[in-house]
């Protein structure tokens, strides 16, 4: 930027700029996060002798390989070949030598035979062959059959999104359900499109799940206010909640949406994260219910969405992803093709972490063990670190949080002193944003206020993810809190 | 999709979906390309014995990999480290038996540091250390200075337009100034946007060309519809067209810019591929222009892409690419930030790659040998195939095409014979398109045609890219040409 630059003499300010855009919120890299990369920064150069912490927890985001997870060995090990093909020439070398199983050779020649080259543009809804992984997967998990027709892979689930909204929305009167608390993804991208937010409250007293009540009293709400309502949105397991919802609760969604005609868009990236229940798919819930109620629901249109982002793959710098429409009317599904091709394609190693991540090594095979070994090690160490941070919480008073039920993170209720909201007024802040600053600068801990995700009036929360590894970080917040709640008594 | 379905049952519906989405055309990835893949389908599966043709080429799309174009082996063996960075613990092998050099391990490690983990999330604008290479890049390439903070890595350099153009682009009336013939990109994203397109002619007769009396024809025509001109696009070199600017023709636009309070995009992801003349960034220009009139360009707000799909890297599949930002506001360039974030971040591996597109092995280092000689390859392969394609070109009937400047296309004029103009009517199609299914029909060669990049009224031409080896298919191409002819003499 030269220096001296004033409003006036720039083309572009921030008045005439698009509104939209500048009114959306994206608070999980907002403000918070930037202050955390500053502090970052200064560690790394040495400097900040000054700081209460000598190292900064990025807890704001789920980012499992910026923390301590490490890759699944097989993913990587194809994914290597795939860059460097080269090394299939060195076969015995690469399996005698340097811990590759005849499973990952075979599978990293059998991706190449389907891209030709990581480095080559793939059709734009992605490679044909990595769809059909896709859908023989969604039949194996569901019990119904998927066509790799109906499947679109994605730059992460958020593209996918991105697309769907962006097709959705046809004017400023169009209308999207998204439950708050929300990842702010939805409501951003609703901003940018110039659409209204329906926003749905979950119910934190039954676990963050769905309220049919308080969806049918929202819904009532903005047909009277002359909203075209046109979608709901659902996130299962549940961001920032973590929820899991029980089968009952995505069928009345369903039948709600069947009978107000809303397409459903099932945000289910946390499918795998789950620690109590079982994971219910949206596709899943509603063939059960077409085949429960033949001829009922035949005109449900359902999009649902899965990412290689999280669960215990947790490759979100590949940014690779999918989505399934079912019910989607073919020319509808032909302007998302277009939409999509614009942007040329997903990129090709997030498709074949797709294809691996649906279709990983089989009991049997070479791979099997080190990846069920993995596989099952993340999966109990998520679950360790979630209760841990959890009976951390408990520890604290006036922080409220009920049993970890699924994906990354933990959504606490806070209740602050008055002395707090003061003094959070004084510095212009909503009063969950001013706790989460101090956490910050005392702890080098950095989250996500509950304002970032919408909450009820006059409730104050806090995301954080549980990827973090070790204990001295929970014990940082528990003193942190403690201090804060003398401070402000 | 389930069968049966019709359009009332549907919510979603063609006529209420997003009508700007509908608007939007994007050819390089339409009908024909749709076709075009079927015939290879068709193919695949030993079918297609029918066929006058036993493979397809796709000559729509610069997809470098996808055809005969092999990667560069410094990036894809630093790729294949970073995705296992186990093999790191094998250095011994990795140099002594499988190709890999001294400098291929340091720069592995070097980006290890830099992103921790290639399946992490990095900075919404991109890892800063990659974004430092990127600024030295630009650097050494005009001899101005450049700083990271004004690096944007984006997914391709086609994200980086959305971007900006999403920014810009504040309600109905904004007009962006787009070259026509153009990347379809432009209008497609203005489409989804719906704000103008204010076209202007490149000028055929001087190889393509910007022609100032154009650029302010279509200014004032626009200004006189009330349009609120913000920005200038501009292409080099150019694509459809090939054409190479020099400099007097970028300070005309330029001055053209600073005079009207334009924001100034250019979209260089072509500057490798110069065959005639050197590439002059946007940004030299620039600072060659402040410098020999200091004060009088002070305000230019330049945006200026590239990306690591085409060149000789032809990464495309990787999705890599930057915009860097000049003269821009900040309050603007933080509004820019957040919209990015709201997708996260690029991809880390087309990070890394872009980091290796910048600052390849230099003279002296181990890998440097081997680069120069595929990069030199790979630039000499291209210029040969525009070359042969050319003077295949010069001997159709009807075909005028100037001698190959840069890019990776070759965009000839086709006089039509009446008879084909009314078949092509008849179609319902337009004639250049009509030209283009008979071509793939004929010889399995996928072109795109004029009208998907814009032409002027009553000119017909079709785009080609250079990248398919061997003279046969350049043989079918004249074969083809000649029987058209004939037929509709």
């Amino acid at each position: 930027m030269s220096s001296g630059i004033t409003e006036t003499e720039t083309v572009l300010t921030l008045d005439n700029i698009n509104p939209h855009v500048r009114a959306a919120k994206y608070a999980v890299r907002g403000e918070l996060a930037v202050k955390s990369e500053q502090y970052r920064a200064k560690l790394a150069k040495g400097e900040g002798k000054d700081l209460p912490f000598d190292t900064v927890i990025a807890a704001n985001i789920g980012n499992p390989q910026q923390l301590d997870q490490k890759p699944i060995t097989f993913f990587r090990q194809v994914a290597s070949l795939l860059e460097n093909p080269l090394l299939l020439e060195h076969e015995d070398l690469l399996t005698a030598s340097l811990g590759y199983q005849k499973d990952v050779v075979q599978r990293a020649r059998k991706l190449l035979k389907e891209v030709s080259s990581v480095g080559a543009y793939s059709q734009s809804q992605g490679a044909p062959g990595i769809r059909q992984s896709v859908a023989e997967y969604i039949e194996r998990r569901d019990g119904y059959p998927s066509t790799f027709e109906n499947v679109y892979l994605s730059n992460g689930a958020s593209s996918g999104v991105n697309t769907l909204l962006h097709v959705i929305c046809a004017n400023p009167q169009t209308g999207i359900m998204v439950p708050i608390p929300q990842y702010p993804l939805y409501t951003a991208t609703l901003s940018v499109l110039d659409a209204r937010c329906v926003p749905y409250y979950l119910d934190e007293a039954a676990n963050w799940g769905t309220s049919m009540a308080a969806i049918q009293e929202s819904y009532d709400k903005a047909k009277s206010e002359g909203t075209d309502v046109k979608a709901i949105c659902i996130i299962n397991p549940g961001n920032p909640t973590g929820a899991s919802l029980p089968a009952d609760d995505i069928q009345s969604v369903l039948k709600f949406a069947a009978k107000n005609k809303l397409v459903v868009i099932a945000d289910e990236v946390y499918q795998t994260n789950v620690f109590i229940g079982e994971f219910i798919s949206f596709k899943k819930a509603l063939r059960d219910l077409q085949k429960a109620s033949p001829g009922e629901y035949d005109h449900i249109e359902l999009a649902s969405l899965h990412s290689i982002s999280k669960g215990m793959v947790g490759e979100c710098g590949h940014r690779g992803g999918y989505f399934e429409l079912v019910g989607f009317h073919p020319e509808v599904a032909a302007e998302i093709y277009k939409f999509i091709s614009i942007q040329l394609c997903p990129p090709v190693l997030g498709q074949c972490i797709v294809e691996m991540m649906v279709n990983p090594p089989k009991e049997g095979e070479p791979s099997y063990a080190l990846y069920k070994q993995e596989y099952d090690g993340i999966f109990a160490g998520l679950k360790k670190r979630a209760y841990a941070l959890y009976e951390a919480f408990k520890k604290m008073e006036g922080v409220e949080v009920g049993e970890p039920q699924g994906s990354m993170y933990l959504f606490p209720t806070i209740t602050l002193p008055e002395r707090a909201l003061a003094q959070a007024k004084k510095e212009d802040r909503a009063p969950d944003e001013f706790y989460c600053f101090r956490m910050l600068d005392a702890t080098g801990v950095c989250t996500v206020a509950g304002t970032g995700f919408g909450q009820k009036e006059g409730s104050f929360h806090f995301r954080t993810t549980f990827l973090a590894p070790g204990t001295d970080w929970t014990e940082r917040l528990v003193k942190f809190h403690e201090d804060f709640m003398k401070e402000f008594k």
